[in-house]
């Protein structure tokens, strides 16, 4: 039976980059050997590694900025640690909008003082706070622009005089933003660019090596530049099949046309949740994420039928963060609008019985 | 053609491994859906998790001893520094015995002050010193097992009465040792075990807790034990081919069996070397590796020669890293005999031409 893989990560990737990259587990650029037991200075990977980072910058629109790729291991949740230790002299500030928002403080906190500029945890996170001040003498503003436990997303960002770090580790390449706008955005591969195991940092090199810290080197963005990613050996198979998921948003027509396809998908899944008088959704109705649609059904009694009735349609990964219960439906970008359909006919099928 | 793989890593792996890693990336648990789009707390996963940690505790002979085994991110070269951050409260000692060894003194001294207790860097670590002391007061003892760039390893590890801390990157699972005598061995995957993106600690649990320092969360062992390796996302896909290549080789009769096949074909290698004139080894006799042969031409004007052979004969990765020059025929426990047997044909015919 044919899934629809609403998975929140490790999600959805295109059918033809699975296809490609089972292909190189075998045989990889046709020379008998298998990607994973090539040498990661060979010219085949190395033109990998190149060619991801172009197409980075190419879909970002951010080529000749003075922004650097990097493809580093260890999530998003290494990176709340480097974001600190790369950039954290004296204080900064942080933006809480959900788990991984909090995550990121704690880690930061280890190292010097952090100022939360403002927080929605007290309302369970189901809103993006807004109209808060950003100090202009901090070292670095952080937020997180999609909240994939709660289903929210940031819309508008906050005007921002000091440099502006952002994870968008589960809505990058999803939605047409100024990236310059940016100074350092980090994501964790496993939602819209390919498996977990590789985490990719734009980061607008000038805004480098003004901390007194030392740093350890394979923590240091400056050192991960200058070795292109290499400083160690990189994770081979997840760089190569991102850099196929890449190639694919690509050909499809950059981050425009799938733009279009995610708000097509959002739209269906927001008007079955607001017109299906048994659900209701989670997260403020201007904030809802474009990515993630949080929701519960009104009553808890008809669950047991609505999970039959997913399990029996092939829809997958469909249960929502234990923190908010429920409903997550993760519409990643590889995600087809059918698999969207399929879901909100089975949710007005359930309005129909019940 | 048929290849013939000698790369030091990412490097061999075995063809039925790869071939089932191929049909997972497309179709994984026979659930229609790859191994690179299910979370990675579905049951599948967490089953394969669980069943490497097994694995790893079963082939080493430590089961029921107080270790605890991790799946983590970002390679030998992290560990450099988890190690220090973990254990190092006071002072610690390292042997150095290449460029690996090195490397984690460097990152350690970060953190604290460290003791060579030996080194065989003027010789350009072709050599395993002996003899040295280890002060019984220092916090741990690093050394490390295997030398990839050198080709050397140490056959007897010394009498340590503190923490005993051992990179094995380059040869786990190769050799029968009494791993007891370790307390904390870690290694990326991208040699004997699986591919790059992963990287194997074990630890004796009643080591750790003990240092004074704040430790960032993704870097504490203790908070990784206590969430099972998924503190955040796992790199699914190596731990996957981790596990395929762990039942391999339990199924060959585990390290017992592959340690007899891994003599054979050193012993091959190592007579050539030392029989044919037209060639000489780098490293000390007596500390030779069994994983990595490091040799040179004696006379450079047959380098073109011997190359175009290797080359029709589909041998791949026998360069010698930089610093050593020459050769290096990395024999991991994937690598069958006959791939020497065929280096050995070749180096013995241009004997015979030369």
């Amino acid at each position: 039976m044919k899934k629809h893989n609403f998975s929140a990560g490790p999600s959805i990737l295109p059918q033809e980059v699975l296809q490609k990259a089972s292909e190189a587990v075998l045989n990889f650029n046709n020379d008998n050997l298998s990607l994973l037991e090539i040498s990661h200075r060979s010219k085949p990977f190395v033109d990998v590694m190149e060619h991801a980072r172009t197409l980075v910058l190419e879909l970002l629109n951010l080529e000749g900025k003075g922004y650097k790729v990097l493809f580093l291991q260890g999530g998003a949740s290494t990176q709340f640690l480097m974001v600190a230790l790369n950039l954290l002299e004296k204080r900064a500030g942080y933006l809480n909008t959900g788990s991984w928002s909090d995550k990121a403080i704690k880690e930061a906190k280890i190292y010097d003082d952090i100022y939360e500029v403002a927080s929605s945890k007290n309302a369970n996170y189901n809103y993006i706070p807004k109209g808060y001040d950003i100090p202009a003498d901090y070292d670095y503003f952080h937020c997180t622009s999609n909240n994939t436990i709660f289903g929210t997303q940031i819309k508008e960002f906050p005007k921002c005089s000091i440099p502006l770090v952002c994870d968008m580790s589960s809505d990058i390449f999803s939605r047409q933003l100024d990236f310059t706008k940016f100074d350092l955005i980090y994501a964790g591969a496993q939602k819209n660019m390919g498996p977990a195991g590789t985490t990719l940092v734009v980061v607008k090199e000038d805004i480098l090596g003004k901390v007194s810290r030392k740093i350890p080197s394979i923590m240091d963005y400056k050192i991960q530049i200058s070795k292109s990613s290499m400083f160690n050996t990189p994770p081979v198979f997840a760089v190569y099949v991102s850099m196929l998921t890449l190639e694919w948003l690509k050909n499809l027509g950059g981050i425009a046309a799938i733009e279009k396809e995610n708000d097509k998908k959002a739209i269906l899944m927001y008007s079955e949740i607001d017109l299906n008088p048994l659900f209701k959704g989670y997260a403020s109705k201007g904030d809802r994420s474009i990515m993630n649609a949080t929701f519960n059904l009104v009553n808890d009694d008809l669950k047991e039928t609505f999970d039959t009735m997913c399990r029996e349609s092939g829809i997958n990964g469909l249960n929502g963060h234990r923190s908010v219960g429920g409903y997550r439906a993760s519409m990643y970008n590889a995600l087809p609008l059918e698999s969207v359909q399929v879901l909100v006919e089975i949710m007005s099928e359930l309005e129909t019985k019940a």
